[in-house]
């Protein structure tokens, strides 16, 4: 495993001092912190230069910045920025930095091009990324672009925007190399050099049958490492994995990480290739679809801070709305207990910590259900270990939080009787709170409903009135007052 | 963008027989369900074959399994399984399987084996693959294992463990191509050819100056695409994502997803090329680190299944006494109150609406903060706007529930006063969810505190006693109640 093994003698090297030079005009890491974000003083300055009318200044600072980094730039400014600032950059905001741009902030930018200018873009894109940008328009501006576009590109995007959102058909990129299985590799280098066409960006040839079905793929390294004579057929893996074209986005990014893929054929139903998707393109979603369960536990919707506040009001205030609705039960529940609260008004003091430590208690354990749910950790074969191993944990800290609460309760209150309740309550609640976390979201899993979506709602709902419940409940049983 | 440009025409091809019947022999679907994961059955049938004894036919079953699905077998029987199962499967746990499972699967499985199997299955795997096995172990079988490999592995793999975990050093393989910048495409292509010990997986090469610093990167279908007798250096691309040795996996995460990368060369203090990190060894990364803010978020630990109880535990019940102590505040504030609760018990049946859709609130704020945080989308430039953003949100979702919840209590016990009470501290509560819900993980991001850990817990102390004393405050002063 010593590295130098794949390294060159140094008594081999020689130096090239334009090499050096050329090295050193890099772009400069210097507008970026120490975690690759732009600094905030270098976003000041491009600015106040825009706004000054200093826009060569202005360019020449950004020409220097990582397509990515433009977008980021564009990402960071506010709404009212964007339009100055792309006037400024005019060609530095490329289809690279639109491809690399957040969205919500492309969608606004587009806004403002003629359909031409965006046909143009597009037509210097792969499909998938061309698809990403035309497909959040308008249906008329839609039709603009497609008829701005030359009839090849036009096919292609309009067979992408065929196939549903978030699907392999929507991810693919149509441009890709495929070969007969009886050519040589020979004659694959040959033709690589000859094609001026092909798309720059590959890792793998996919070889096909006469049907043009895949039926092997083979990584470039591979090909590199072989004599010319031999048959691509012999040096191709058959053991592949294909993406049907209607799969959706998160299935792919799944199955790109298990896996561990670079790129991957598409197939339709017929079993033919019709495109191919890079790992490149599916990184970004495997960190959304991770990301994306903590913003649906929480009902925060698409959670983009660029999206437009009326969107992110109305995903939220539904969400609100729902829990005000749940809020009523355990609320219904303390009603009934008005009588013992009004003889012992510590009750009322006391019962918010019930229910919040059960609360609390139920997002851990469901949490912790939605994440192996999401990465296919939980399946019908482990799904009641997991649900035991939860009541388990559950007795276990109910029981410390019990006795923690218990004896507070009764120093507190120079109470034993209260801290008994108190302490029964939450071990109750907690054990409830630890079934409800993992039971709750492996059912609407079986029901194939989102468990991230719904599930927070029915276990806040039960840990609340199940906590007012029991201890109030209790309280009353054990005499300690009455209703 | 056609893509039959990519494929020659079909007329040129002639089928062949025995490769469509060695296709058929590909891996069967037949053992995964839609979604990839194994079948219960499947497992439920090679557990039972296992336990009959009839061992060929379990190894029949499972040898067809892609390694990824092997690991996942594992991961999907029992604890008291896996050694049976191992014993029987034999050498069908190969380093390949061991490398796809689950950490604390995997350490239980290798707890099982003698030091000089665990260092032959290390030395067959690349040096990432090989430490993430071993860095697990305790100190004594560490050694014991590192003594039983080769000298070279050793030293490579005590090179990496010498680097803190979840760093590049850790990731990083030390397998790689790395060629001086002055030989020719044609020069690159024989050593590929000759070299047999090549790390069969690369997908980029690395021009190395003499002092075997990088100083560009060379994707292999550019090299594919170049006549033989062009520079390498005329070919590689000088614009490069280095990697520092010393950086934290988060962040290689990060650069990986924000610049696209499939590989990228690895340089320690000096700017030496000391390895490289491929996407493939990124993508779970990613996923882990994206998942792991929603466990964070909600005190779970790393929220794995497969933890040992006693870890899960220890994990969760810290934060929920943490929960507790915060609970007292919300508590006391209720107990300062105690007067006008009992001459107004509806108080208490209302009060835990207001501190409950309030908390919903601030969950969804800060699961959206916290997100943007960690993937870099709020920096400096843009937090303020973030801040006033979730203001105007929070405002009119007050609003809205205000209207609801007012008019609702207003009708429900015919009491106007009531229902403006509440309305107010709905308002109230709302808007100052909003503001702890982004500026607290922001605050603590400035402090290099991670926001996904202690941010909740604030949150919800503080809409709980916001609601609260907002709410019986409100009564008390508009005259409703009285202390």
């Amino acid at each position: 495993m010593d590295k130098r093994e794949d390294s060159l003698p140094p008594e081999e090297l020689m130096v090239d001092e334009d090499f050096d030079h050329e090295r050193d005009a890099a772009p400069p890491d210097t507008e970026l912190d120490e975690d690759d974000r732009l600094k905030p003083e270098f976003v000041r300055d491009v600015i106040d230069l825009a706004e000054a009318g200093e826009h060569e200044a202005a360019r020449e600072r950004v020409g220097r910045l990582h397509p990515a980094d433009i977008a980021d730039l564009f990402e960071l400014v506010s709404d009212e920025d964007r339009p100055l600032l792309a006037s400024v950059l005019g060609d530095l905001l490329s289809p690279d930095v639109l491809a690399e741009m957040n969205d919500y902030v492309r969608e606004r930018l587009i806004d403002l091009l003629a359909p031409e200018q965006v046909a143009e873009i597009a037509s210097e894109l792969d499909t998938d990324d061309a698809v990403a940008i035309i497909e959040d328009m308008e249906e008329d501006e839609q039709q603009a672009v497609l008829d701005a576009l030359d009839p090849e590109d036009r096919a292609a995007i309009q067979d992408a925007l065929s196939f549903p959102e978030e699907t392999a058909g929507r991810l693919m990129q149509r441009e890709y190399v495929a070969v007969p299985e009886h050519v040589t590799v020979g004659d694959v280098i040959d033709r690589l050099r000859e094609d001026q066409d092909l798309t720059p960006d590959f890792w793998e040839i996919f070889v096909v049958d006469p049907m043009h079905r895949p039926i092997g793929t083979c990584q470039l390294s591979w090909i590199l490492r072989t004599p010319r004579d031999i048959a691509i057929s012999d040096v191709m893996q058959r053991e592949q994995t294909l993406i049907p074209v209607d799969m959706d986005q998160e299935e792919v990014a799944l199955r790109f990480q298990k896996y561990a893929l670079i790129s991957a054929a598409v197939v339709d139903k017929a079993g033919r290739l019709v495109g191919m998707i890079t790992v490149d393109d599916i990184v970004h979603i495997i960190q959304e679809e991770a990301g994306e369960d903590i913003l649906r536990l929480s009902g925060a919707g698409d959670g983009d801070i660029n999206e437009p506040i009326r969107e992110t009001y109305s995903a939220r205030v539904r969400w609100l709305v729902a829990n005000l609705g749940t809020a009523l039960v355990a609320s219904t529940i303390v009603g009934l207990f008005g009588g013992a609260i009004e003889h012992m008004v510590a009750l009322a003091a006391l019962m918010p910590i019930v229910a919040g430590v059960g609360g609390n208690a139920g997002t851990q354990t469901l949490a912790v259900t939605v994440r192996a749910l999401a990465m296919n950790q939980l399946t019908d074969s482990n799904s009641w270990r997991a649900v035991w191993r939860e009541m388990k944990i559950a007795l276990l800290n109910g029981g410390t939080i019990a006795l923690i609460a218990g004896s507070g309760t009764a120093l507190w209150f120079a109470n034993p009787g209260l801290g008994g309740v108190i302490a029964a309550a939450m071990i109750v609640n907690i054990f409830v709170a630890g079934v409800a976390g993992v039971a709750i979201p492996l059912l609407l899993d079986r029901l194939d409903q989102d468990p991230a979506v719904a599930s927070s709602i029915f276990v806040t709902m039960t840990t609340d009135s199940m906590g007012f419940l029991a201890f109030l409940g209790l309280a009353v049983a054990s005499g300690l007052t009455s209703l």
